[in-house]
C-alpha cells in the first residue's frame, strides 16, 4: 500500500483510498502554504493536515481502483460513487468554467481506491458497512487563491461512533415524492448517514402500494397519484444503497392504523358505544385470526421488498379505548385472564407479530411501548426511545434488560422554535444515561425525526438540513467533538457545501462564502 | 352596465368587471346545479351565489375592457393582469391537456372589465387604490365533475378594511433574489397584500446599490452579487406595480446600520473605552454636520429610485451605550442641555431626518420608539407597532396622540413555533385597543413581518405561505369574518391554489385536492 500525500491509514471496514501521486514537482515550495481551515463534517476520528498542497485538475484527475483491491471496475456501487464525487468536486465549475490549466506544483492525478473486505458492489449495505470516505476526501478539496482545486496532504483515521445512523421520514401525513426522498439521501450520503427509516404508512394515509393487497394504496392512499409503486420503492432503495443508506420501512400497528382500514376490511376494531358499534373503528383487532393471515402475507411481501435485515413494527401509542369498547375483545380478555390490563393485549399482539417477523428471519425494531408494556419480550429486538420526558432513564431500563437501542427522544426536527435549535441537537450525548459499560454498547446509534404533520415537498429540505447535519456529528464524531463554537464554524462551511450539491443548477454566489444562520441555508457574507 | 351573470355592484375604486354573458343556451336547465363550496381568501364583503352555472372554455374567453371604461387596450397594468389571470384561470390545464370541448350549457366568453375611476395604467399604486377582483373572480372558477372551468353566477361587494396590507422582508441578514421577491409579490397578489415593506439594509449587509453612493454596497454588501442594482430595483418595482403592490423602502437609522459603516466613513460613531477610542462604532453619530449631508444627498436618490409616496426610516432599537462612551457626544448633550437623556439625542437626530424627507415631499413611516421617546414629532408621522408586550396600549397611546398606525406586533412570522400558529394571527383584531372612533380610523393597517436572521431563499416561500394569508384576511375581510372553522376550510383550498400558481411547473395532482396541514403547502386527500 502506498502512502505518498493522502494516507487513509486505518479505513472503516469497506473502503481504503490510496494516493498514488504523480508527478510535476516544479516549484513545489512555492505551494507550499499554509494548512487551510478544514472544514469536515461530520468530523473524522484524526485528521493530520501537512502544509504540503497537492492540486486537482479536472481533467487529469481520476478515481481508480488500487491493485490490491477486491472490488474492481465491475463494482457499481464504487463506479457509482466515483461518478458521483468527481461530480460534486469539479463538476459545478466544469459547467460554468470550462476546463482549466492546472498551476504549477504538484499534481494529484490518481486516487486510488482500495476495498480491503468484500465489498457490496451488488449486495445491500448492512448495519455493519461503510464507504464515507470519499465524502471525506471531497471535503478536504478546496479552491485556493486562483482557482486551483487543491488538497492538502493528510492524513485521516476514521470510523464512526454508532453504526445506526438514521434520517425518519413521514410520507403519510404528506406524501413526499421520491424525487424529494432522493433529495434527502443525497444530503444524508454528505452527513455520513446510514440509515432511512421510512415512516411510509399512518393513519392518514396509505402510499405504499402493495401487490399482494392492492385495495390498501387504492382505497388507503390520498389519490392515485400519492403512492408509491413497486417500482419507486425498487428506486428510492437502489438510490440509498448506491450511497451506503439502509431502507428501514416501518409498518406501525396495531395503532396508526386508520389509513389501513379503508382497503382492509375486518382488520381494525370495530368502537362500540354501550351495546351498539359506533360506526367508528380503533386499532387494528387482535383478537381475530383473520389479522394474523393478513399480516402473515402482507410482511411475507415487506419482507421480499425491502432488502435491510430490519422492519420496524412501530408499536406506539395504542388506544386502548375502543379495544375495551368491544364486547368481543371484553370476552377474550377474560378467556386469557387479562382482566382490564389492556398493556397485555397489546403485548400479546406485538408478540405475535415479532414471531412473524422473526419467522421470516427478519429482526425487529419497535417504539418504546413495546418495551414498557411488555412483561417479556423477544431478545434482541431493538427498541427506539422517542418520548422526550426521562428518556435517559428509558435507556438505563431498555438496556439493563439487555436491548439494544435507537435514540430518538431528542431529536424530534419537527418541533421547530425560534432561532439555532440545531445546538441543542448537538449538546445530547446519546449515553449520558446510568448505565454499564456493557449497557453503553446496546446503544446502536440513533435517529433525527422529521414527523410529517407540518412538512411536505415544499420545506423538507430546509427543514432538514442542516438541523438534522448536528445529529449526523453526534452519532459519527468521538464523543469528544463537542464545542459549540467550532461546530458551527464548520457547519456554516458544510451548509454551503451541500447547498452547492443540491441546488447544483441555481445561481452561483461568488467567492468563498459562508452563512451566519444554520438554521437556514443561504449564502452569506465572509466573517471578519 | 350590464349585470347579466357576473355582477360586481359595488366595486372598489378601480375596476368593475361586467359578464357579457354569451350566447348558447342549449340544456341550461342541466347545468343548473347546487353551489359549490365557495372558497374565496381573502372573504369579500359580501358573496351572493347562484345555483346558475357558466361555463368557460380556454379556446373561447377572453377578458376585455366594456366600452364605458376609463381604460381600454392601451392600459398595460391590465392588459398585463388579463394575461396573467387568464394564465392562473387555464394555464395550467392547457399545458396538460391541450384545448377541450366545452360542455353544453351557458358559456361565458367575455368578462367586460370597466374602470370607473381613473386608471393607474402607467403611474404607480398608491395607499387609496385597488384592483383585487380579478383575483376574486378567478377564485370563483372551478372545474366540474367532467372538468369543465364553472362559475356560478354571483353578485360580489368588495372593499378592503384597511387600506395598509403589507408584508415585511428583510434582504441584510440573509439576500433575497430578485426571483425569490418576485414570488413573494404573486403570493402577495393572491392575498390581496398591497404593500411590500422592503428592509433591504441592516447591521449585517448592505445590499441596494447606490448610485450616489456606491462604496455603501460595494464595501457593506455580502460580496459583489449580493447586491440589488438599479435595474434589480427597477424590476422589483415594476413587477409590484403590475400587482397592485406598493413598494415602501425602509432604510433603518441610526441604529442597525453597522453595515452603512463599511463603506461610508465618518458616519458611525466611535465608541470609546474610558478615554481611547474602542475601534468599535455604535449608531450613525446624531453630531456632526458631514452625517446630515450624507443623509440629505442619499434620501434625495431614495426619493427619485422608489415612487411610493412612504419611505420607512425604521428608528428602532438605538443602542445608547456607545452614544454615551463618546466624549464628543458627552459635550454635544452638556451643550444641548439634554443631560444623561439619551432619548433626546435619538429624537434631535429622528426630527432632522423626517424633515428632510418631508422637504423632499415623501411620507414617512418609523417604528414605534421613534413616538415613544419623542416629546413631539412631526404630525402625520405613521408609526408602526411591533413590540409584542402591550401592544394594544401602545396603539391607544398613539392614536390618542393622533398619529397613524400600522400594527404589526402579533404578527412577527420568523418567530415559529410548532402547528398551526396562523390561527394566532388570524384571531387578532387589530381595533381590540381602548380608543374612540375617532383613534380606531387612524389604523391604516397592519403588517406580517418575516425577518431574515434564519429566513433565506430556501425556506422563505413555505415559511411566508400560507401563514401570512391569515395576516391577510384579517386586513382585508370584514371584523366579523372569525370563523376558525370555516377559515381552515377555505385556506385549504387557497392553499392548493396558491402552490398550483406558485409552482406551476411541478408535477400535477389530479383531481379535487386539499390539505389538511396550513401550515405547509401540498396536496392532500380529498376530506371525507
Amino acid at each position: 500500500m502506498e502512502h505518498r500525500g493522502l494516507g487513509w491509514p486505518r479505513l472503516p471496514r469497506l473502503l481504503e483510498l490510496l494516493a498514488a501521486l504523480a508527478v510535476q514537482a516544479v516549484r513545489a515550495s512555492a505551494v507550499a502554504a499554509a494548512s487551510p481551515d478544514l472544514c469536515l463534517w461530520p468530523m473524522p476520528l484524526s485528521v493530520q493536515t501537512t502544509p504540503r498542497v497537492l492540486h486537482l485538475s479536472p481533467d487529469n484527475f481520476f478515481f481508480s481502483h488500487s491493485s490490491t483491491s477486491k472490488a474492481g471496475p465491475s463494482c457499481s456501487l464504487l463506479q457509482e460513487a466515483f461518478r458521483r464525487y468527481y461530480d460534486y468536486i469539479f463538476g459545478f465549475y466544469k459547467w460554468h468554467h470550462g476546463s482549466a490549466d492546472l498551476r504549477v506544483g504538484v499534481e494529484l492525478q490518481q486516487l486510488q481506491v482500495s476495498v480491503i473486505l468484500d465489498p457490496e458492489c451488488d449486495t445491500f449495505p448492512k448495519i455493519s458497512s461503510d464507504e464515507s470516505c470519499l465524502e471525506t476526501f471531497s471535503q478536504l478539496i478546496y479552491q485556493d487563491f486562483y482557482g486551483t482545486f487543491t488538497v492538502n496532504e493528510s492524513n485521516i483515521v476514521d470510523s464512526p461512533r454508532f453504526p445506526h445512523r438514521g434520517i425518519l421520514i413521514d410520507t403519510s401525513r404528506h406524501f413526499l415524492s421520491v424525487k424529494s426522498i432522493f433529495k434527502t439521501l443525497d444530503a444524508m450520503a454528505f452527513n455520513k448517514f446510514n440509515v432511512l427509516h421510512w415512516h411510509i404508512v399512518d393513519d392518514q394515509s396509505f402510499p405504499y402500494q402493495s401487490v399482494t393487497f392492492p385495495g390498501l394504496s387504492k382505497k388507503g392512499s390520498y389519490s392515485s397519484s400519492h403512492v408509491y409503486t413497486p417500482n419507486d420503492v425498487r428506486m428510492v432503495i437502489e438510490y440509498a444503497r448506491l450511497r451506503g443508506i439502509r431502507i428501514v420501512p416501518e409498518f406501525d400497528s396495531p395503532g396508526h392504523t386508520q389509513s389501513w382500514g379503508e382497503g382492509q376490511k375486518d382488520l381494525l376494531t370495530p368502537c362500540y358505544n354501550g351495546k351498539e358499534p359506533s360506526g367508528a373503528f380503533g386499532p387494528i383487532n387482535p383478537i381475530w385470526n383473520t389479522t394474523y393471515s393478513f399480516l402473515s402475507k402482507f410482511f411475507k411481501e415487506i419482507s421480499t421488498v425491502f432488502p435491510d435485515e430490519f422492519i420496524h413494527l412501530g408499536g406506539d401509542e395504542v388506544d386502548f379505548d375502543c379495544w375495551a369498547s368491544n364486547p368481543e375483545i371484553q370476552d377474550f380478555m377474560r378467556d386469557k385472564g387479562f382482566g382490564r390490563n389492556f398493556k397485555k393485549l397489546e403485548s400479546f399482539y406485538m408478540q405475535a407479530v415479532l414471531d412473524m417477523i422473526s419467522a421470516i428471519n427478519k429482526n425487529s425494531i419497535v417504539w418504546q411501548e413495546v418495551f414498557d408494556d411488555a412483561s417479556k419480550l423477544m431478545p434482541g429486538t431493538v427498541i427506539q426511545v422517542w418520548k422526550a420526558e426521562d428518556y435517559t432513564q428509558e435507556q438505563s431500563k431498555v438496556t439493563e434488560a439487555g436491548f439494544p437501542v435507537i435514540l430518538s427522544a431528542p431529536w424530534y426536527l419537527d418541533w421547530i422554535s425560534y432561532g439555532q435549535d440545531w445546538k441543542r441537537y448537538y449538546a445530547v450525548d446519546p449515553l449520558s444515561f446510568e448505565g454499564s459499560q456493557e449497557q453503553k454498547k446496546l446503544v446502536i446509534g440513533g435517529e433525527a425525526c422529521l414527523w410529517g404533520e407540518y412538512v411536505d415537498a415544499t420545506n423538507l429540505t430546509p427543514r432538514l438540513w442542516p438541523r438534522a447535519s448536528a445529529v449526523g456529528e453526534r452519532l459519527w464524531s468521538h464523543k469528544d467533538v463537542r464545542s459549540l463554537e467550532d461546530a458551527y464554524r464548520r457547519l456554516t462551511i458544510h451548509r454551503c457545501r451541500m447547498l452547492s450539491c443540491l441546488y447544483r443548477k441555481q445561481t452561483p454566489a461568488r467567492g468563498k462564502l459562508l452563512t451566519t444562520s444554520t438554521q437556514t441555508l443561504d449564502w452569506l457574507k465572509p466573517e471578519g
